[in-house]
């Protein structure tokens, strides 16, 4: 994943996994939803999210260990895998963690490109951590945004990013606060770690006409807005039923409304009405996402540079002599 | 697996995983037994089964789809995965289709070493297919029996199975109907592929003291022992709230009495109480025998000469920075 990435350039991925994103929310009605499978422990969760189109279905492995990077892991590892319906045999494993990632980035820089403001040309970043440097190059990649300001508690992270994303040529202004940093920016991407309901973006740092990305709140008790800044936002989800769970909306009654993206982009709902509304995505990250970055490695990836081949399934020449496999070679 | 197995020998295999089950099985109650997660579609339906014991996760894909021998492929394949709970990192991948087959024929196995008359010697085979072979290796493995009567409707199955199992120094009776291979038997074993309720097993040709498996009767709407019969027996199963749905019970009344497997093991439940009596293994198959199965292959296959290492997780050098993975060699 990682030599492939390399390869192709992070941007380049980016752009054809939004528009791979793009075809599977359209016919997004199509899937099996299955609810994700989540077996908790003291120390961390391990989940499987299943989702199927009746042609291809796939899965995703990944892990939250929050106490892993003090230990020298990390928090969240993730390998997935797509199947033929038809017959049920397994075709393509992958890497998850990067590929997570990259489809985070890429879910928001489709609903960015969707809602943002028009002529939207700054974006704020609130949480200067790997997935905010993702964010930055799916903007760009959709949007062709390159002027950032961002702003993080931890100095060392903030220095990180510069030193990942200014030798790609973005124009990063370090902000003092986070004030500082969404003042006068179009986009603002908030992503920060703390596993609390924290407000990374108090309401009143916020005006009028801007979309947010909320993409660090995913999680029951993980929040990151202000609830007043959500409540004054009309709000974008991908599946409602596991975003009142996992989102920002949590915190909101059941009843709160929200709009599926999905519906906007077919046409079948209002995406941004006005130049004055907040627009906010409430991301959490569901399984046609990773459908959706699956199938686009899996195409993307067929010079055997990119993949190998691996002996994972029992092919007896007799679909109905198992036994044949082992039978040789046994002694009497 | 394949040539791991041809390598060691089913039996050696075999009496090894009986073992490994057996001590999982007795601590049955520290497992987490989440249901399995089943994507059904208008061709077949393909399942996760995870399970863990809070030390290691594990789960098995498998798929069940009816239609494809028919168009050369096998109805089911399986993979599987163990995990480690404590920081949730994927640490071993293997094939399933075969290892279930074992699974399946060491868990019948340790169940008959627990419940079979004293002294049984002969043992019938209702269903002559691939499963019917691995039980047979199972049973010789756990009790010496080599003495086998052997009913199908498909002579070519019948034949299969003579030229697999008596090289092997099994002594084979191809027998003419059900009656004459149960008959003087004191183990029978059913296990028939037709999704349908079936009576392979009428109840008027069993006689008292016997143990049978009644292994192919797995799912919703697929069963094949006489109901009667079973009415007759003492029916020990995996799980209740699996068997009731997947297993011969499936057509008995809700408060159908059965006695857990794990509990005769540890000793809080009896098993066989007299010479007269039936004893019925209900065999469904559940997530924690595959966790044993895989535990004792991950074991067997130190040995680089059996295993080989894949790439699967992303692990940066600073586990907070994912970015440095594929952040060189992206042109600015």
């Amino acid at each position: 994943m990682a030599h492939w990435v390399q390869r192709i350039g992070v941007e380049a991925i980016l752009s054809g996994m939004v528009e791979t994103l793009d075809e599977d929310f359209r016919r997004w009605s199509e899937f099996d939803k299955t609810p994700r499978v989540a077996s908790h422990t003291p120390f961390g969760v391990i989940e499987l999210m299943p989702t199927s189109d009746l042609d291809t279905y796939s899965f995703k492995y990944v892990n939250g260990h929050p106490s892993n990077p003090a230990r020298g892991f990390q928090t969240v590892t993730a390998f997935g895998m797509l199947a033929d319906v038809h017959n049920g045999y397994p075709r393509f494993i992958a890497e998850m963690t990067l590929l997570t990632a990259l489809r985070t980035a890429a879910t928001s820089a489709l609903v960015t490109r969707e809602l943002a403001p028009a002529g939207a040309s700054t974006m704020a970043l609130v949480g200067a951590g790997s997935q905010s440097e993702f964010q930055a190059l799916g903007i760009r990649a959709t949007l062709g945004i390159e002027d950032l300001r961002v702003f993080d508690t931890d100095p060392a992270a903030v220095e990180k990013l510069q030193r990942n994303l200014e030798p790609l040529g973005f124009r990063i202004t370090v902000a003092k606060s986070v004030g500082e940093a969404v003042a006068n920016s179009d986009i603002i991407t908030t992503c920060i770690a703390d596993k609390a309901h924290t407000i990374a973006l108090p309401n009143d740092c916020v005006g009028r006409g801007v979309h947010i990305n909320g993409v660090g709140g995913d999680c029951p008790g993980k929040t990151e807005l202000d609830p007043e800044l959500v409540r004054r936002s009309n709000v974008f989800v991908e599946y409602p039923e596991q975003t009142k769970i996992e989102g920002e909306i949590q915190l909101q009654p059941e009843d709160f409304p929200t709009t599926e993206i999905w519906k906007v982009l077919v046409g079948d709902a209002p995406g941004r009405t006005s130049d004055d509304e907040i627009t906010l995505f409430d991301s959490v990250g569901f399984a046609i996402a990773d459908f959706s970055a699956l199938r686009y490695v899996e195409a993307a990836t067929r010079d055997p540079e990119y993949h190998e081949d691996i002996d994972l399934i029992a092919e007896p020449d007799d679909p109905k002599d198992l036994f044949s496999l082992i039978g040789a070679g046994v002694p009497a």
